[in-house]
């Protein structure tokens, strides 16, 4: 039986998350604040992860704007313990990715876009 | 007349932008929105960049505790055109940096750390 969109992105996640040990969490979130798909261990919520994503998606864009930076592409937010990163997965979903504390962020974030351009056409 | 500490603080914003023509505009804004000290060109609203910068702060405080990141230390958004930075100053405080597209981002943060330790002891 052929996999469904889901399976095909949660795939796609497990593909990101093996290529490195620096990123623990990631999922595909749609504008609205819903899971799409996800590969996360047993210590996130979904849910949590899906409402945060688009909390900052939606005010990093609104932030993009306002302060004349343009179309949102990008947000990072960094805390003591580690990293959140979150990209636009086309005009209505966004990879977060939750990644660890001493990352080379460089590799992880190339990497990331390459799965928001495969993740892009799954959406 | 010894200058006050807004003056010493906005001294210390055109340091910053004065070493790199890569930074547009910086601000350090308080935890609950107020402007302490800018350097905005004529195109900035003080107004909105104060009310971004303390929107930010506080959303990436609850998502970098919410998702396990630890207390915040650092968020940028990238836009198309570009990107702002939001850096911690103390406790409470912001350093809000407007950066140009194509700007090197680890020398933009490395200086900005520097103005930021240094801000804080005028907070």
């Amino acid at each position: 039986m052929a996999k469904s969109r889901t399976e095909l992105m949660v795939d796609r996640l497990r593909e990101l998350q093996s290529g490195t040990t620096d990123i623990e969490a990631s999922a595909v979130v749609s504008v609205d604040g819903l899971i799409m798909a996800s590969a996360l261990p047993a210590n996130y919520e979904e849910d949590r992860v899906s409402a945060m994503s688009a909390a900052m998606l939606s005010l990093g864009e609104r932030i993009a704007g306002e302060l004349g930076r343009g179309g949102l592409s990008e947000v990072y937010v960094r805390g003591n313990k580690g990293y959140v990163l979150l990209l636009s997965v086309g005009a209505d979903a966004v990879l977060t990715a939750m990644v660890k504390e001493n990352a080379k962020l460089g590799l992880i974030f190339l990497d990331m876009k390459r799965a928001a351009d495969d993740l892009q056409k799954l959406v």
